[in-house]
């Protein structure tokens, strides 16, 4: 097929050479937005005096045409065709004759696919950040039910102190809205119109793209060509936003699987999201998570590759940029299937409160313990070192917290009265905490009322 | 040295692991800021009723002694004790007595930690905002001086168009304002005060928390506490802020080693910017520009390396977070270094103004030739073939664009008229550019003038 | 569908969770290798007498039909079996009916998999080995045929000293040689039989494994059952060697990319190697060239995604293992086509003799006046200084290397002579170059002749 | 201080530009190697006829010296001499006068410091395969140890099928056994004589390489100088071995974390290997595997770093390579350190062998009783089925392994007789694993003598 660019060329590409630099095979997931870019850029040449109005009339009626055809999958990509932008173009040609020629004037590729790939990251991360809210919300609801569940929390994948486990809940909330904050950041970047921009100095037609970014719903216009041609910060902006949620979510789902072993037995998941093994028949695994885990490798490695691709380039476009989809469209993908994923891990997961409590009571309250030694004049060091020797004699002698006496507590300080017992309990543990942002219910009970609001749950 | 901890502890660690597991010999970076949060914890303390005013003043004036003592250098790290809050602890107990053992009330190194690391941030994203500033204002100035000169504008690393050098300079600015959003971003992560949040279920004082906020000079406080020593998101945010701006530097960097290359000859940089070789006396080898280049790297490494750590790892603190640091630390100065390395490069560059206009003389100017017949009413697709054969009988003779004639014009299109010859001019076709965002010398003085009030240079 | 594993479930897998597990849409790609594999299983299974001789007839005639349907596309694979190890067995029991059934015995998805995959990887590494030595032949052919072609050498991309240019391709030709042993190294790694692993513990019928090896032609047999199934080290072994060749191809790249822009002019790419632009009709783009330099990045990220995925995992198998086969399927693709792609940009490139020679002219000779000083006596550091200000005159006084005249160089040092002038020329110059591995044409004819026999070229 | 190539240049180097550019903050960690090579280098000039005896004797001599001087600390870097090479030879300067100006005749930095670094990575790598030999030595001694304990194996951390725990310990050790191969790799690699390359194009003196080599025990001599100049292969075959060392010493870790946690409770770990915490007194952490874990992210980022360095670069040394350093050094000295902790961790921790038994004892035995039927004529899919019913009706009605009856088993299947209940014993099912490579006891006597002949343990 004679390329639209071979005036000077003497050589028809090499049939290797076609297949090596073909992008049809990824980028036809723009072709949507490519039929969009050219209906509002004939308005604007019309508007700008470069296409009277019948043929701006006629192009976009063919382009509708186009669009429709899209959408019932009778337009397809020609392989042989080396882009979203020729194939839509050829298929315009044949659908209204010679006047599509036209369609290119005063664009070039470079700032047409840039502007193909800010449109359809704004409705992927539209979409992203809905689902996250989906995600946040649950989280709330588990955080309101599990209010009465007393937990033990961990650092170091040892028992820290007891909480309640509507906190442990919030915990990741937070970490979910921060990413909604990195998905909207992604989202201003996004949201510049590029086209108008030529191939790199800019076009030598009066277009108003101002009129252009409005018909696009684009907030703001690019402000030099040679940048917006060949700037790619918003597919690293984006890129960056999924690989921390990739993170978030890995995090989270490496706790459920830890808490879903036999051993933890803290939650139990349901047989939907989980599969078996080809030859161990009581095999139940918690591969759902293990996926979401595992993804979030493939979210690093995306945000990493085009990170690779752009140090060292000479300023302006150069093919290598065509590089920067296969990894955004892998990655925006990837992260909408890991948050529903874990969304619905999370609505299917049983926990076991009763565990849970079991395995509050023990050591992990001895930090009030010192506490209270504190609060009778003994600074915290000494205090801490006292307490730290009730706890080797405890795990020596095997027994447990319940088993400790106030003759036992004299032994190591005079201080301590039969009120120390009472704070052997994991439940008055959690619920001392009463700092802003602490466990304890009365700060807890305001936090969930607080998120509910926020996340839109009455 | 008895560790402050180690009241359970039967053997002490062994003299390898101590240094396998020490920080300070790079944690101590954040002493300054560990001793001006205990103050801040301190006043807190004192206002909860857990300290004594006379109890808050004792340590206070013992704090400030140690800061005045950091400045003038004779406070040291002791590489025996652990880690930066340890040093700063048994110092302060040095200089006031037992008192200071009271210090760690209501605090643990988990929320301590991020405490300092979210105050040092702060500081250091200030400092590279400001660097980022006096580049902006660097290039902007260069954008005002090469208004007329006329240059080629490369895509591929082929010539594009014809362009004012102006024009090069302004997208770069661009391309640092994005990186100004980005550290602007990273410092509110940052702006959040993580103290009081214990070492993961909060702390059981009625400390309040903002108080301490306002007395940091921190703009919000920690919702979670769990989430306030787990997570990293505001170290992230930092590293890939760096990442972007490093990838910005490489680029411009690789312009400039191309561009002064003898090949290229368009600028010549200053000796003092240059090394020689050990063995080729007639060298001057772009080293600086080659060195920003190449430490862009480890801005990336840096930024992974913390990606990797938190993946997978189980929620709350975990010690492997201790391995935030260096990467942080080391990004948070090469990138200083860099934008300074790169300012002080474009200060002393001499760019070649009479050579760049000579490239720019030829073929680049060829679209406009398809633009007139375009104007014309041939379709663009028709035009750009007619031009495409025009060069390549020009490239084919050996002949320069100055002798490109009017009936050669007309064996090739009828539409050729003599005016068409006009537009064989580089000036006038960057000149013809006049979309907003385009290089044509009526946009490229509005933007001038815009950036030069947006930056403050009168 | 029913899963095989689902004895003990009593929910069948959520839709959307089929979708997220699912790993039949790539790892299909190794349905002949899970053939194979199941043909030597059956027939190891046969002589552990699991099967009768009839069993073992009637399953291999049922595999070898799979084989033929899969050549001939008539065996397609079924989504809504998870993976292709289903496929193939649910395939088998379609054709042979219930026996099919016995085929996966004493074999676990576990092992199986990574049986499929190194026999995968063995015929790929193989390809990419071959296609290698195919490039190797083209840069010693060209070695050949540039014996006498005087080219300069760049450090810094700045002159240093003249070269033949054959010096420059076996340069290259070392790179891809030392690749080839990282390949090698890599089919090494994977040329060990897993199978007979089951799915950790080992498997409890008497398997001759080492009879499976010799039908599969795996030279050695796994030692440890748990080893076997979660080792992915041979993944990251090909992952590696394909982004270290990948980086070669990425610098030979860029030397080519900057040697043929219009300022070096170094070389002429072919017109069937180069695309145009949609909108500048004079452009020529090594697009070829730039997308080899680009997809480096998609080398480097593969291999960092297998690395992330594995760091921090529980051993033995593990979900997130799933997640290994995209990365190195794209890897091998990738890495064999930029090969094949660098062989025909250097078949067609028209190196610029001419240009060459002429830039070979100047200062870069300036080593052999200082060492013609050092053989007067002169200390190199002196003779450095010497010949620095020599340099620092002709640049200033803007004159060639060809005026330098005697009387010049004695006001520099009285020990310059007549034969000094001799030095002044670049072929001299390169020919000095007389150790082992310098670019003198005395060592480099013999370098050439070793290099042809060595790649097998008469 | 003026630049021994300053020759040619007019301004002297700006501070923050000598502080930007300068090496000698860390390559001074090659001092040893950069006089050793220069030892050699005297002797071969010797040879070549370039120094006299006497030259060379007074060049040696002094050289000598300086090494004495490094050794006990009087030879310290100056700062202002930007790299280790000036330092040496500056130092050799002062200590024997004029001649010492002669040391770098026919030699370049570019040589120089890739002769130092392969020298130092030699060293270095000798030493990380001896520590790794330990290791190993200790898996070994392990398995031999824990013949007769009984343990659960894990998939998707999942009771899997029982094990003894020899056999887990056994499979680290192939894994670390592979690492040794890297290394090795890395290290013959390494063991490449660069010197006598120059500075790209060779040496204009006779200069015997081989003898070169001889002297300073490369096994090779480099065959063209312009790769043996710019290539840095042989510092990512360090790296790379590095990451894969560091990731399966993490996964090691992350087992060992999990498994000390209260609710695995498998292993204990001694008190010089953990530490406390500032405010929790009960706890115990295990830091040390943690910081192993966390610390394979640098490995995997010093890998990135110097790949992303390299990618793009024209050929020959950049500047850019300078980078390659600090992460080689920081990767040889973490795994080294990693290696070490982890065999300290090994040594220390008490494995929990009644737990480990006790949880051997459930369902992990089930594909053996599916196994059982296959022996009966069952295919192995039905088998699976009617095994994994019997799965689901345990837990339901939950009871343990032990209580199962044959009349259980008879309702499921016929088949099923008396001595099917014999299987229900970890020991037993264990041992049944018989092919090469399994956990059975007679194969894995014969696999732990084999280890121990190959490690060296008597």
């Amino acid at each position: 097929m004679q390329k639209p660019w071979a005036g000077r060329f003497k050589e028809s590409t090499a049939p290797f050479i076609e297949e090596f630099t073909e992008s049809i095979s990824f980028d036809w997931q723009l072709a949507k937005f490519d039929i969009l870019q050219s209906m509002a850029h004939v308005r604007t040449l019309e508007r700008a005096l470069v296409l009277t109005p019948e043929e701006s009339n006629t192009l976009l009626t063919g382009l509708e045409r186009l669009l429709k055809k899209l959408e019932d999958g009778s337009l397809v990509p020609d392989k042989s065709l080396e882009d979203v932008h020729m194939n839509i173009e050829t298929a315009l040609t044949r659908e209204i004759g010679q006047l599509g020629k036209k369609l290119h004037t005063a664009r070039s590729r470079n700032d047409q696919v840039v502007c193909d790939l800010r449109l359809f990251l704004k409705e992927e991360l539209s979409n992203i950040i809905n689902e996250l809210k989906l995600l946040r919300q649950r989280l709330v609801l588990l955080a309101k039910e599990h209010i009465n569940t007393i937990a033990p929390s961990y650092t170091h994948l040892q028992h820290a102190q007891p909480i309640r486990l509507s906190h442990y809940f919030l915990a990741f909330r937070e970490a979910f809205l921060s990413d909604t904050i990195r998905f909207i950041n992604a989202y201003k970047s996004s949201d510049v119109l590029a086209l108008g921009s030529g191939a790199v100095a800019g076009v030598d037609f009066a277009l108003d793209r101002f009129y252009t970014a409005s018909l696009l719903g684009f907030n703001k216009v690019s402000k030099n060509s040679i940048q917006a041609t060949s700037d790619r910060d918003f597919v690293l902006d984006a890129l960056y936003a999924c690989a921390v949620c990739g993170m978030h979510l890995s995090r989270m789902a490496e706790d459920m699987i830890i808490w879903s072993s036999q051993e933890f037995n803290l939650l139990e998941l349901p047989d939907r999201l989980c599969t078996g093994s080809s030859i161990m028949p009581q095999k139940k695994n918690p591969d759902v998570l293990e996926l979401i885990r595992g993804k979030t490798s493939r979210l690093y490695a995306n945000l990493l590759s085009v990170f690779v691709l752009l140090k060292g380039l000479p300023t302006a476009y150069n093919r290598d940029l065509q590089e920067d989809k296969e990894p955004l469209f892998d990655s925006l993908k990837t992260t909408l299937d890991c948050i529903r994923a874990l969304n619905l891990s999370l609505e299917g997961a049983k926990f076991n409160v009763n565990r849970l409590y079991e395995l509050s009571q023990d050591l992990s309250v001895m930090t009030d313990l010192a506490n209270y030694l504190v609060k009778k004049g003994i600074s915290f060091r000494d205090a801490h070192e006292i307490v730290g020797n009730l706890c080797a004699k405890v795990i020596d002698s095997g027994i447990s917290i319940k088993d400790i006496s106030l003759s036992m507590l004299k032994t190591l300080s005079e201080q301590f009265e039969e009120d120390a017992l009472e704070l052997l309990n994991p439940q008055k543990c959690a619920d001392a905490r009463i700092a802003f942002g602490s466990t304890g219910i009365s700060v807890l009970e305001r936090a969930i009322e607080n998120a509910m609001r926020e996340e839109g749950i009455s």
